[in-house]
């Protein structure tokens, strides 16, 4: 039987690596990458800088080239599931045709593979289809999220409330019902600076060298954060950036 | 000036931790514990574990009880804010009392501490009072959710979707709007069992040898959650649950 590990990697330190997911590295044959052809080099280097660390000399790596992507569809969903088709068809020849009966291979996630990442579905519908097969483990990693409030020092709930992780997209439909916190992922419309009397928790590159983090009212810090981003964005050719936004009582 | 670590342990895995984690406890020279006079055994044995294998032999323990608190109150905001008062007072003493100048001190947080704990606000209590002055960092962990999610092999986000993370009094008062998942933590009540349509992926003791998983719609699987939760907390004398709640499509 072959065996797949999803391995959450953290948010960017290298030290936001578990055990667990180290132990794992260790015991990888072969490591999978889709690469993104984007100028993401931080990542590369960090899952590369895993690797050298804790991965045995014999691993292989076998790589494809991820599939493009409309990153601004009319039809979202249906947009993103025939890309997570396409995906998934890559990802099914890479593994069956490097990982061999009895070894392990391992697939090195951005954050935590459970938030706003499509590895479990994409596996989940390689093995629907029935043609090869495996079994899989995922390894839970330190999300954005949690670097975020980390660093920002913050609870992302208030006492005994409940708060929303979305994207974007839908916070730019309106504040979401019935939460006085939301985490938000995935911006690329800046979709806070609706928002002026909310408190804002912004970091980008969150943990890395580049990391940068701002905090405030929305109507006091929202110019700096759109000028910052785009500077940095401009600077390193991508960006990920995270933010939780707070009602005032 | 003193320095304090609020460091996530992660959900019961010792393997769980971070490195960046383990080098802080390494730096440690006074853990503070507060002992909640409950059976919370496994817990207890985690952080003596990860003290054994991570801190330096010269590190020393401050303990205290824990104010006790009402978990079942009227008025549950007041009862956490008086409960979280009377926390950072014990808190504030051990920290004036067992930690120098120039020393280390570090909370162990079970899970991340940016989840449902309230280590970070009662530093900030503390300090805004300005009787002990100290500065802190957060070194975020890995969360029950995530570690839930990882063994379900499940994301917790729907493609672009939103989701909320609640509690068990929350859920109660009904289905949040505009969400079609929910996290749902410190559930006394089971709240679940009023949405037999939906679909359920629950856990207790995640990470650790007593981890107890169940999946299913909530109508074929609520008797079998309610008894086994019985059981384990009788057995255990605690019991520490998280699960998602699905609505489907």
């Amino acid at each position: 039987m072959r065996k797949i590990y999803v391995i959450g990697i953290g948010a960017g330190d290298p030290d936001h690596l578990t055990l667990q997911a180290a132990k794992a590295i260790g015991r990888t044959d072969v490591f999978f990458l889709l690469d993104k052809g984007e100028a993401k080099d931080s990542m590369i280097e960090l899952r590369r800088r895993l690797m050298k660390a804790y991965a045995k000399p014999s691993r292989r790596i076998a790589e494809a080239a991820d599939p493009s992507r409309d990153r601004a569809p009319q039809d979202y969903e249906g947009t993103v599931a025939d890309w997570r088709h396409r995906r998934s068809a890559v990802t099914e020849a890479l593994i069956s045709e490097h990982l061999m009966d009895g070894e392990t291979g391992s697939f090195l996630v951005w954050g935590d593979p459970s938030l706003y990442d499509s590895t479990i579905a994409i596996l989940d519908e390689i093995l629907t289809r029935g043609q090869t097969l495996f079994e899989y483990e995922v390894i839970p990693g330190i999300s954005s999220v949690s670097a975020l409030a980390a660093k920002h020092k913050i609870g992302l709930n208030r006492v005994g409330q409940p708060f929303q992780v979305t994207t974007g997209r839908r916070l730019a439909e309106g504040w979401p019902e019935g939460v006085p916190d939301v985490v938000v992922m995935l911006d690329a419309q800046q979709a806070f600076t609706a928002h002026p009397e909310a408190e804002i928790h912004w970091g980008a590159y969150v943990g890395t060298p580049d990391e940068i983090l701002r905090s405030g009212q929305v109507s006091e810090v929202a110019d700096e954060i759109l000028k910052t981003r785009a500077a940095a964005r401009a600077q390193h050719g991508w960006i990920m950036d995270t933010y939780l936004l707070r009602r005032p009582d």
